[in-house]
């Protein structure tokens, strides 16, 4: 009987999910809305629609199959305890709930879900560690045991394997490569911090030094005629296809950054690979050219010409349901 | 029968080896001089002493026993291939090679030793990863599945362990934290780059700290009656614990240094402990209290108060032997 897996992927805006094999075909996808729960009290009722929509789902499957187990891929979720802790866009305490301690902000979504399908096995990771386990079972990374994935979308998410082993680390949170500080008391970053790799790197990150370089250069760009909160990173890359050179020393400055940034990281893991993924390295050249320079001149001469930077195998739309599927087969594999 | 095991270390004046049971009992201990053997054509000289000399240990041993293993660490010894590939310190060119290509410089020692011991397994890895793997066997990493040691003797080694195994690395030369730049432009580092890590924290480290500090700051030390060249790290240690001003800043800075330093790589990895070993870690809380402390204030919060640093259980003449023979134990649990 042909073994399938669920893979669900939550977002802030939508969870998508659906039904895939092993090879990576999707037999079936769904969407429901994450928005419409934003309070914490909205947690419950939004697994009751997600699980009955998942039931729906398997319902219309014309076939007989063997439901593997379900894969999820969501922001702060903890491998070891198939939680989601402290979501900062997630099920969030209101009026309501002022003056509640924060740790009752956990969310044990994977026992939630496994709870209302008996017998089936749930896996839950952070997004980023789901593309990468995407990547090994279905994209670029097949047979590779060591590599990383660095996945460029509104911050700078990440997985590292080691051994043919995601490095889920002691407590769960392993891979927060968009959290190595990179100029000390540089910006501002999300985590309250400063100088963060993702505040560089990342589609905001590249919008940030574009506006910076607007203020540092005299050329003329047409990126001088946008507002910066009518501004998206796609501009930038539209801007230097024409050659303008905001635009390009946009990109070369968020290549030298990766690239140093992976040289240091390089001497830790050695990696045979890292694979670039999302919105940002769908700019090409324009971002792989400057970040390979970058990393071999300030690499170890022991790695120099050893670590390839090469483009994700499962970019486009259901890389992220792709990924939480694949959850469960490399855990059956291991 | 008792399974026993050679652990053989392999530094630029000595190698010493001896042979050892799996709870960390050394039944015999010799050592060669590497010294002796300095350039290139030396290499096969020194192999075949270091294999009689094996031998002759072997025959000392007055009980029957299984010989499991051998296990090396040495400097540049990559994993995968058994071989130490372009030492600085080992089996140099001189005139006579004037003109060679360094690519010859790679020595098969695992091979050339396993010659001489048929049906014996013979595996090698460089001296940070053979202590990390002895910490893992016989020290306070037993048990742990992700952890780091941070080996501070010349100069700064490192080994990782995720999900239970050593890392590698593809390419077999992973875990060199000393080389991540944490001051882009600073010091001249011995891998010909500029800030590694192991140019702040390490016994020279704190020694260039200590030349600087005393530039920088007008309070009298003790240490300012010393020459560079006569001057060595435990002059440091010895100096803080009277309280002498200079040698105490050079132990906060040294331990800002490692401190923001394992903050950026806690991130990737996410380790249960990092491990402190060598002459440096034998100060104790003045490297030990600062270390925490930066670390913490520079900690991404969603891994405050989970890393611990703790002094390591190896610590003392035999470690390096222990390390290199645990790789033995280490391969056959696994």
């Amino acid at each position: 009987m042909k073994k399938l897996a669920i893979g669900i992927d939550i977002g802030g805006i939508n969870t998508a999910f659906g039904l895939v094999d092993d090879e990576g075909t999707v037999y079936a996808e769904y969407v429901v809305s994450t928005k419409k729960y934003p309070r914490f009290d909205d947690y419950q009722p939004y697994v009751e629609e997600l699980c009955g929509a998942i039931k729906t789902m398997l319902g219309t499957v014309s076939f007989d199959f063997e439901l593997t187990g379900i894969g999820i891929g969501a922001p702060n979720a903890n491998y070891h305890t198939g939680t989601i802790e402290h979501p900062a866009n997630l099920w969030k305490f209101t009026e309501a709930n002022a003056g509640c301690d924060e740790s009752l902000r956990v969310f044990h979504l994977a026992a939630d879900i496994g709870r209302r399908f008996p017998g089936v096995e749930v896996l839950m990771t952070n997004d980023a560690n789901a593309a990468t386990i995407g990547e090994m079972v279905y994209g670029n990374a097949r047979g590779m045991k060591d590599f990383v994935m660095v996945t460029l979308g509104t911050g700078l998410g990440s997985g590292f394997v080691a051994n043919g082993e995601m490095i889920y680390g002691h407590d769960g949170f392993a891979g927060e490569f968009g959290h190595v500080v990179v100029r000390p008391g540089g910006r501002k970053c999300g985590c309250g911090r400063r100088g963060c790799l993702e505040a560089y790197v990342s589609a905001t990150g590249i919008k940030r030094t574009a506006f910076e370089l607007m203020a540092e250069m005299t050329e003329p760009s047409e990126l001088r005629g946008i507002a910066y909160d009518d501004f998206d990173s796609a501009m930038v890359s539209a801007a230097a296809d024409k050659g303008d050179p905001v635009a390009l020393e946009a990109f070369r400055v968020t290549g030298e950054m990766l690239g140093k940034a992976l040289a240091d990281m390089v001497v830790i893991t050695s990696p045979e690979a890292v694979f670039l993924f999302g919105g940002l390295a769908k700019a090409g050249d324009k971002i792989f050219e400057p970040t390979k320079r970058y990393m071999e001149q300030n690499m170890l001469s022991v790695f120099k010409n050893k670590v390839r930077i090469l483009p994700s195998g499962i970019e486009g739309k259901n890389a992220a349901i792709l990924g939480a599927a694949a959850l469960i087969w490399q855990h059956r594999r291991a």
